[in-house]
């Protein structure tokens, strides 16, 4: 099964989490779900990341958004280096199964590791690209190591 | 490059398009960029979809939004069927080029197949999975074929 492809040390807690996990479909990513987090005060779209099914499960129970870094490949507690951690408020399931909607505070008011308000920084017509984005921090005081 | 592996006929109308395209960093999802579409209005989150370098292209020059359908293998001009075309207002690049963010105006009110407003109408907590999506229609008589 995919699902066991991007996991660590699974642990079920409770027969509800494996029922709610159940009705995800990790699968068809082999093992991952798209993941948008949105203010959930300001609507506006932070970020888009990846949960396999142990980050969905510590997302569920502690609240605060943890994903699956494909970079890295490991768990990835969002914040835990710049302390700018994504409180959850609510979660989504989408028609299918298959993505996942974070409604978050966002400590700190930046979600982007280049120190931008929101990933979405760049806006795209058909002249070009311009950066719109809201400068919230300086990188380079943030990510010292 | 991935970049061919989803494309029909791919042609470049103008050299801004190129250069336009070639900052969407296609090759990381084998072709395909994961796409959120969101009401340029109200800010909710209707749906999470897929597209390739010519529905990128296509969704630029026509205002409209096409995907890639993962499912049928083809490009996918969101409405043709139901008649709930998406207009879209304004596209937003992520900050490392894998994802875009589409804000729209939602014809018909419903971006679901499901006839629901959001594709992600049903709410997880830790006590279950909750149905908290508005009807807007019946798919029975929208989707006739």
């Amino acid at each position: 099964m995919a699902l066991n492809k991007h996991r660590e040390s699974f642990l079920y807690t409770k027969m509800t989490e494996l029922d709610l996990i159940e009705n995800i479909d990790f699968a068809k990513g082999n093992g991952l779900v798209t993941t948008i987090a949105q203010d959930a005060a300001t609507g506006e779209v932070l970020m888009v990341a990846y949960m396999n099914a142990e980050s969905f499960q510590r997302t569920l129970q502690t609240k605060e958004a943890v994903y699956w870094s494909r970079s890295r490949q490991c768990l990835w507690h969002k914040g835990d280096q710049s302390g700018n951690i994504q409180k959850v408020k609510s979660i989504y399931l989408d028609c299918d199964g298959d993505a996942i909607l974070l409604k978050i505070e966002q400590v700190g008011n930046a979600a982007c590791h280049t120190g931008k308000r929101s990933c979405f920084y760049r806006q795209i017509d058909d002249t070009g690209i311009r950066d719109v984005g809201a400068q919230v921090f300086d990188p380079k005081e943030v990510y010292t190591k």
